[in-house]
């Protein structure tokens, strides 16, 4: 069974290849046009410039190898963004706004839920450089765009703020462990284990993170939580973003998750996640993440988002099947001429290899070039 | 220094990128007119699969990992072309003809040369399910197109026979290790080391191995071969093989290496290796590899091409920069319209943001889109 392939893993046949080929080349023009430039960052790289900023739940799901020239321990990308973040800070090393787009496979030690492939084809586009609101609603924007694109239109985007969070561990006084604690709590919203954690915390904070999870829903979350949270400068600047947010993409489906703390723990603001296709699970994830740059020695502002081009393919009809045309072996000068336009004009043609006829539906094919009255004519495969 | 890659690992930054990303699309596009189907296996499989019928250097090459699902060992593929032959004979399992063709990165654990990556980008075409040699002239033909396509054109392509090698190894009647020493040798040339090697063997065997080397050039040398060579039956079809190429491919600048057993052991018939661009490296090699689908449980004759894309890419002058328009920030709707209707022609229009005045040249920004008599129009971008 040497055919078999690892849980998780999976090939793409022609027509899954065909759709994902189509939705990269889409996607990567329509970042082009915007001026996000392509970049391709290594598969490879040492495990601590692949997770600088990011965060254990990275570091977990990075295939670990040891280099044979160095000694040193490298790993296999399981997220691009901080490679992208890296090229930013220390190769292209600009002064202004820095616009990049990606898109490559990355690997999973385990599959982040029961149906997730282990090698999701990641494609983004990151903006750097710029620190205010105008930046987040141009990627917001990009990511409405991106899935009308693709077909797959967002049906509803959760907006949340990191910031919000921050403040109140802030003032819970949490040790670094309890922190990823209360994360992980909120993430899954589990108000009874959040009960139970926060027993020793001080009102207000204790009944202000108890009353995240509830603050889900349209604009008027964000005037309830102004209303409701303790009165603290990072909430306030939270929710003023949030609020600039709600006005400038009131034409979006948004709504506010301000328990929604995504990512690979390393956003540091806005953040968000898309849904459609009637797929229960965010088909893209982004937000601000201006430590990671950080990380790196040089602090620049950073935000974008990523998905998994196989989550949007598996959403997409097959497409019509474009037939192929069958021509024969022969290598007459005018048969080759008649074929060289054929392809010219965009028509896939395939030709007969002696002792193979009557097996090319398979292939595709649907009509056939032959010789009529001295010509080469296009007509339909006869059924074989 | 978080920011340094592994040696032999490198980014593509915008410039390089844009070309691979030209390079990619225009070969698969011709890959794809001429019925060969695009397939996208997974970056990770068992080992066993990876190095079906591939032989020890596969193995040596391919970094390994512990799946945390199976526990069995997995690798990181280094070579796409076993991964094809798999879909053809497990998944695709046609009866007839199958061309297809793929792009993806692979990864090698240590590099094959001082120079050489060790994350090339291979692109390749396969055709399964004939035996014949018009399939050998119809894969031939298309790596000529492909370099000429890439403007990378071949300005050498030096086409082997393993059964030449097989034939005479046979009758040496080496033990299996001894006929790896062997095809190290003849490889690399080393006529010394052949001799010494030799010294046992029979003649006339004895002499052909170590004439084998010296038999490089036009047509004449398979004459010469068929003077030379053993009365054997493996050698005469394999030197008829040799004759029908040089016939049917006489417009290429082919010549024949008889002593050349390219590829990963895998190969079993004609072998070919491309040169051009002025690298002292093949930057495509291929050949016939009937045996690798044996070993997936289902005979299907194979032949194929790859190549790096990298290599092709290094190769090729800086594309002209196409220039950006920059756009103000602003959001009136004849401007958005008007940002929309220039990115419909193929414009890349950049948007400023706000407080980032001055900085838009590293960005590639050549003109700029202004407000003249009440209309926007286009102008040179002001030195900044």
């Amino acid at each position: 069974m040497r055919w078999v392939l690892p849980d998780h893993i999976q090939d793409a046949l022609p027509s899954e290849a065909d759709k994902l080929e189509g939705l990269r080349r889409k996607l990567l023009d329509a970042f082009r046009l915007r001026g996000y430039q392509q970049v391709m960052p290594p598969l490879l790289e040492y495990l601590d410039s692949l997770t600088t900023g990011a965060g254990r739940d990275l570091r977990l799901r990075t295939y670990q190898l040891v280099d044979q020239l160095s000694g040193r321990t490298m790993g296999v990308r399981a997220d691009m963004t901080p490679q992208v973040t890296r090229i930013d800070s220390h190769l292209l090393n600009r002064q202004g706004v820095t616009r990049l787009c990606y898109c490559g496979s990355v690997l999973h030690t385990l599959p982040s839920t029961l149906t997730a492939t282990r090698e999701p084809l990641q494609l983004g586009a990151e903006l750097y450089g710029h620190a205010g609101m105008e930046a987040d609603i141009e990627v917001l924007r990009l990511l409405a765009e991106v899935m009308r694109l693709a077909d797959v239109p967002a049906t509803r985007i959760d907006i949340g703020h990191v910031g919000l969070f921050h403040a109140l561990a802030g003032r819970a006084g949490l040790v670094p462990g309890r922190e990823e604690m209360l994360f992980d709590l909120l993430q899954s919203k589990d108000v009874p284990g959040l009960r139970e954690m926060l027993v020793d915390v001080a009102e207000p904070v204790r009944s202000a993170l108890l009353m995240l999870p509830e603050l889900y829903g349209g604009p008027e979350v964000i005037e309830l939580a102004a209303a409701r949270l303790p009165k603290d400068a990072e909430i306030a600047a939270a929710l003023d973003d949030l609020r600039q947010l709600a006005v400038a993409l009131a034409d979006l489906p948004i709504s506010f998750d301000l328990a929604d703390l995504r990512g690979y723990h390393y956003h540091s603001g806005v953040v968000f996640a898309a849904y459609g296709g009637g797929s229960p699970a965010a088909l893209a994830l982004g937000g601000r993440y201006d430590r990671v740059a950080e990380a790196f020695g040089r602090a620049r502002p950073a935000t974008g988002f990523s998905l998994d081009l196989r989550e949007l393919a598996l959403r997409l009809p097959d497409p019509e099947a474009i037939g192929a045309i069958l021509a024969p072996h022969a290598q007459d000068a005018a048969l080759l001429t008649e074929i060289a336009v054929l392809r010219e004009q965009g028509e896939i043609v395939v030709t007969t290899l002696p002792g193979h006829d009557g097996t090319w539906n398979e292939a595709g094919c649907d009509r056939q070039l032959v010789m009529r009255g001295g010509r080469w004519t296009v007509e339909p495969l006869q059924g074989e």
